[in-house]
């Protein structure tokens, strides 16, 4: 039973206050399938160029996660650059070169079709509802998207929403989707789209679980010192849904429960805090399943009353 | 055993998305006392112009607020006109008349000075730490201040804080008093400025409790309409320190029991959240204790995993 990883896989340059890296490996599905890979098995769906690393592939592999949906073509791999601002909470995008990733379409091998769990990361709806639909053995699906999607392919998004279970976005994201600025309004809107699961993630100030029948919110995870805010969303992303594929959790086939998807929720918090504490996924090379569940037992003490 | 509370007592005008009020009650003070009230007896210091209405000080009364330490001199109240953003996240201020309360000096009525627990609203800190100075009972004091006094009267700020035992201030206020970003860095170094508690507030963001020894974050109460943000932050101190007068507390007198103290952020919480459903005040005339005792279960509700 494994989870399924479609995204980008990309080499970003980083500058923020704390230093700069010209091209480290990066791209949504790295770190969703990074981080999930602490909680269940992972396969991914990718391209990259011929100037790919074997080091980074080594990495990726030695988490176990499974390469044979990562498609490597002539051509450089996708390139992201950005510098951060004083305070992390905004960046500003230097350079954008999709290379591969422009032509980039999803190719599931065949023993990755009935695997019961799948992640999305941002790339166009289209792709994304074609992945889903090759798929024939869903328990939960869900994905995220970004403002780029919500306001020029919104129909083209809306159509893939309505095959989701669960959407993870940023607050902006989820305002500019509903086009409600109140954001338990925003939430509720989005919850009539088709996902019956709404995370929507605030950086910083934590984390907030919308369903039908009610919320979860937790705050942020408090840094000594953020290095580098790349992959947190991601990071988030492969923390929530790896943990939901650990615990084998199969809405269709009855009530869901619901104290799992807040654990679930608490477990992205952890994952996404730990992202910033390195640069890019460095801190991946080292982390442990103990030091993951330590820090989950930290949410618990800061946020018990 | 009485909490004395001391800062403005005002008129607002005040314009937000969901409508506009001209003159209508106001001041730190004021949401301090009536947030307060619902907790323990409390005990006012302010000063007032003889155009103050007879309608606001029954309302004052009808709260069991003790009214001895109002000052009312000739000329006219404190006058403050704002109005808020779209997203109520900023608010421009359109007129600042201090008229009487320029030249405030609190006078405390003799039945006060023996009381155990003091809340010095956003006044110069001068004042603040001469108010502190006539009481001779005390267990608990502490206070808010504002940007302008950290830059502008930085040394007697500084003075003042040693007396406090907590300090309830903004993330902003936070980072400029202490000169760190970093928000856990930032409290650790506000904490060595005397105050052994410190409770940084967030807006819609929710509230952080910081003691040396370990912090305590609370997420925001997802309101489906925010008529009036105004007075939510003194509204959220008086929750703070009432709840806490209202168990006794005694920090002197032994150790602090921390679980009161992080109920006394989420009491804080609950009255800020109340006070945004209407506009200034009004909110206050209609709450009871259960609906507080409610949000307050609704707050376990929405953060427990």
């Amino acid at each position: 039973m494994s989870l399924v990883v479609v995204g980008s896989v990309a080499y970003d340059g980083v500058e923020t206050p704390h230093g700069r890296v010209e091209r480290m490996l990066g791209g949504a599905c790295t770190y969703i399938a990074l981080a999930a890979s602490y909680f269940t098995h992972v396969k991914i769906v990718a391209v990259v160029g011929d100037d790919f690393d074997q080091a980074d592939l080594d990495l990726l592999a030695s988490r176990g996660i499974d390469l044979a949906g990562l498609e490597r073509v002539p051509g450089k791999t996708f390139y992201w650059a950005g510098v951060y601002s004083e305070d992390m909470n905004d960046r500003t995008t230097l350079r954008t070169e999709l290379n591969v990733f422009a032509d980039f379409q999803p190719k599931l091998p065949d023993h990755y079709k009935s695997q019961p769990y799948l992640m999305l990361g941002n790339i166009q709806p289209s792709l994304q509802r074609g992945v889903r639909e090759q798929m024939n053995g869903l328990r939960l699906a869900g994905g995220d998207t970004m403002n780029y999607w919500i306001s020029d392919y919104r129909e083209e998004l809306l159509e893939t929403l309505k095959g989701w279970d669960f959407l993870l976005i940023n607050d902006s994201e989820a305002r500019e989707l509903s086009g409600e600025r109140v954001l338990r309004r925003a939430a509720h809107a989005i919850l009539d789209m088709g996902p019956h699961t709404l995370v929507i993630k605030r950086g910083e100030y934590g984390a907030i679980l919308f369903r039908k029948d009610g919320y979860f919110s937790v705050p942020g995870y408090l840094l000594d010192r953020v290095f580098d805010p790349t992959g947190a969303g991601d990071s988030f992303a492969g923390g929530f849904v790896g943990y939901l594929a650990e615990q084998g959790i199969d809405p269709a086939g009855g009530k869901v429960d619901v104290s799992h998807l807040r654990a679930a929720v608490v477990y992205g918090s952890v994952m996404g805090s730990f992202c910033c504490e390195r640069f890019g996924v460095d801190r991946f090379r080292t982390l442990t399943r103990a030091e993951i569940d330590g820090r989950f037992q930290e949410f618990r003490a800061f946020t018990r009353f």
